[in-house]
């Protein structure tokens, strides 16, 4: 692609550096805000710039926060014996969107995956296991990781290290997605959903 | 939405004015800048910001330019006696991505639309006029506007102002696409590529 400035280019190769941003999405964007306000761009790049230098992270569970704590962790409505563990941020975020959680979280930040060169150090399984020893109201663990055979290792791993520790360890459903069809549903959710079966109480 | 730091939301609520880009994949974009190394958000915002400040327009032909005459109008490989009739600056770059143009443009800024209370003197037709007028070499206007009922509307104004003018004034073609389907193709575009039918030479 051809550009009629260096600017414009700068400004659209910095762009599609974000994932799912192609070049031409990046172009439209640029010329979006070039025929823009002024001020569109400029509260973009305040809000970017001061949310790269101010966001900070909770000591207690890494789930992003404006102060020392999270507000979940801050929070007296929070089930203080519950720890759902997740790999991200946005895991938390799309938990608490479902209501269905009242519990407290733990952000490990990655999994386990040899390949990228990541081992149980690298991510926040430690500071998890010290959280469960430190606190003895902590009873139930419950891991939220992706469906990926790193996440699996990590699951296996944690569940290996919590044993010794007392504390119930459970995982969340894998099954066939509400709304979805048996027909189009892969070969190992299928079966998944089979062998964790629920029955009717 | 529930956001876990003000910061966060002001991000999301910033990126979510770019056309395309809802609540969630700004969510995604900004957990990801976060995720990301500092540099990246600080070559963004710094690429955007300069090329809001930095861009200038071409004085000739209204495209962008970093100096006072873009590179298309200073450029010696050009031919100075055909002109080309865009709304945007996206419309050059989208005609220059083709090759097969080697004249040169005029960008008006718009189209006359009454519903948004433009008219023909908000965007640059006086200044089309004037360089006509101006430059006696020029000898071609090619009109190269959307489809709308508006850029039809400017290129009946334009066609009768430029016709005292004494220059040969074209429109693009409009007609089935390339690797389109006669059957898929609505009527009025269908109807248009009989009218226009190209014979064989």
């Amino acid at each position: 692609m051809n550009f009629p400035s260096k600017l414009i280019e700068d400004a659209v190769n910095e762009m599609a550096k974000l994932p799912g941003i192609g070049k031409k999405t990046a172009l439209r964007l640029v010329l979006f805000l070039l025929k823009s306000d002024e001020s569109l761009t400029e509260g973009l790049t305040e809000a970017l710039t001061n949310m790269r230098e101010g966001v900070s992270y909770c000591r207690k569970c890494f789930n992003i926060a404006d102060k020392e704590l999270c507000m979940i962790c801050e929070s007296n409505m929070r089930e203080k014996q519950i720890i759902c563990v997740v790999e991200s941020t946005a895991d938390v975020l799309a938990i608490e969107n479902t209501g269905q959680y009242t519990g407290l979280y733990h952000v490990l930040g990655g999994v386990i995956s040899p390949i990228e060169g990541i081992g149980p150090s690298d991510i926040r399984i430690d500071a998890l296991l010290e959280r469960i020893r430190d606190d003895s109201e902590i009873s139930e663990i419950i891991l939220a990781l992706n469906a990926t055979m790193e996440a699996d290792t990590t699951a296996f791993y944690i569940t290996k290290k919590l044993r010794p520790m007392g504390v119930k360890v459970s995982s969340i459903a894998r099954g066939v997605p509400v709304g979805g069809e048996l027909e189009y549903t892969d070969e190992i959710t299928l079966g998944r959903s089979i062998v964790s079966r629920v029955s009717y109480e």
